[in-house]
């Protein structure tokens, strides 16, 4: 017993420190404005941060500057995924592209978005930008269903069909799950062998020699929880997408009017902050941001406040915000 | 003598209200760094105010977002001039357009660009663009000679052949000369009558019933000088535009390096500061303006003091910064 309650305790000690050094995932908010840019609000764009490996969110025009006072890093950003074809989430592709082959860059870069784009980015990419010495690789996707257009050993992207003047896709970003830590004071005290090691991280129970289980609890501290993060702008509201997003740890939602502005909204296909509200409850997320913030609003808390009443745990985006997805 | 002691004072006080009321011209800078924006420059662009008519000279990412903080009216601009076609000079134009359809323009729009231009933008247009209420007027010019492409009855605008890496015009902006003011006072103590007002304006002198000849000096106070302010940018060292921009109030002129950059400059056809004050003090001009300032220059000082031992009239530009051209 004595054995076991000090192993209980580096269990405990050991998940803690698990959780604290649990790896990153955060979005980078370079605009959360609509339509036309202005003084206080960028046009659309968001960076995430996945265990180090940056991807952006769209790319409105200044997207390039917002990513210099943000301080990210150009060269580390290889996949870019444009949600639909208005200007204000694509018109600062080309100034990107072009800046990443002023600062050298070799390594492609991928563009994932609506298939629609290709005819013009290519005869864009064309004039404007022969002479670069890396490949833009185009993967086109239909916006109108959800498809898996990102996959790697530790996430998932897929799109979220939107409802939108035009097909406009959000997008899901899902860490798989990793396999559970395996505590090796456990794991040497029942004399495992390093070859089991994979095994019994993946789930495996641990048999001894004498034919005793040591079941797969005893010998492991759980991984985290995958996390999960969904961008859904620009849509007017859209209950359908709610399985898809259902229990994401955070939901950036289009939050383009107030609740008296409803007609506007369904009118231009955007949401109110009440519809925001209500698709993150329904959805049982955990947080909810707001953005795509009209121009109209000098003080967006009348869009936090309402939205709070529905879903309590709601916070407006801002430029140069750093969001943790947890 | 008692008389024409009045009359001379109360010319020399009209001529100084005269001058106080002289008519608007100058610029307002938006962007005046080189290549890729960054958190302290944007790139190209700026508006050209010629007794309230607005004229945007190159259009580069973040152009609107700078107009909307320099509180310049979207709506009083007809005319964009492009001097060449690399992104940090024309990748804002798309948003420009786009946003002036959200604000509801009805008025057209002229883009006097390289006539190369126009394939990729009438393609953009297409694409981007399609539903908008105003028509975009193409204007396309050769940029490898000097011509006419704006003229009305204030103000003639003409390119200006520089030397880079691609076709590339400066622009020329110079005031007709407006016609005398008639002095009233004078006017009705001769008895001139109103028909006269005209001609006398316009350089004329009156005869009297009795044959005397009232010269038109004794009728008129004299129009303020026309101004003219010359944009040449981007360019290497190129004194062959000396004889065009000869005695102009005014002249913006690439400086992207300093001196120790000169081998750079060369290269990549651009100016150093020595380069820009040498092409000012041979042309006389009154002001020189430096600006496409590489992002290396933390303290673009180093490029004023140079350009000063040769130009002392010399400023930087900056973002917002209005700067008069007289």
């Amino acid at each position: 017993m004595h054995i076991m309650g000090i192993m209980l305790a580096a269990y405990c000690i050991s998940a803690y420190i698990c959780a604290g050094i649990m790896e990153k995932f955060n979005i980078t908010i370079l605009g959360c404005g609509s339509a036309t840019p202005g003084p206080k609000h960028f046009t659309s764009s968001q960076v995430v941060n996945v265990r180090d490996k940056l991807f952006m969110v769209d790319c409105g025009e200044g997207t390039q500057i917002q990513l210099r006072r943000s301080h990210v890093a150009f060269a580390r950003i290889n996949h870019i995924f444009i949600s639909h074809l208005h200007g204000d989430h694509c018109f600062g592709l080309l100034g990107m592209i072009s800046s990443f082959a002023l600062l050298g860059r070799t390594a492609p870069l991928f563009v994932h978005a609506p298939w629609e784009m290709w005819n013009i980015l290519s005869a864009e990419l064309e004039f404007y930008c022969s002479d670069i010495d890396f490949k833009v690789e185009f993967r086109g996707f239909d916006a109108t269903k959800a498809e898996v257009i990102f996959i790697d050993h530790s996430l998932t992207v897929t799109t979220i069909p939107l409802k939108h003047r035009v097909p406009c896709a959000g997008f899901l970003f899902k860490e798989e799950k990793t396999p559970d830590h395996l505590d090796r004071q456990s794991a040497d005290f029942y004399d495992v062998p390093s070859c089991e090691y994979d095994r019994i991280r993946n789930g495996g129970d641990f048999i001894q020699p004498d034919g005793t289980v040591i079941p797969h609890e005893r010998l492991t501290r759980p991984a985290p929880l995958p996390r999960s993060y969904a961008y859904c702008c620009d849509t007017a509201l859209n209950p359908e997408m709610i399985p898809q997003i259902m229990g994401v740890n955070a939901l950036y939602h289009d939050c383009t009017y107030s609740v008296e502005e409803a007609r506007n909204a369904a009118k231009h296909f955007h949401s109110t902050s009440a519809d925001a509200a209500s698709i993150a409850k329904k959805a049982e997320v955990g947080k909810l941001i707001l953005g795509h913030f009209s121009a109209r609003y000098n003080d967006e808390n009348v869009l936090l406040n309402e939205a709070r009443e529905i879903f309590p745990n709601t916070v407006l985006a801002k430029e140069n915000l750093e969001i943790e997805i947890d």
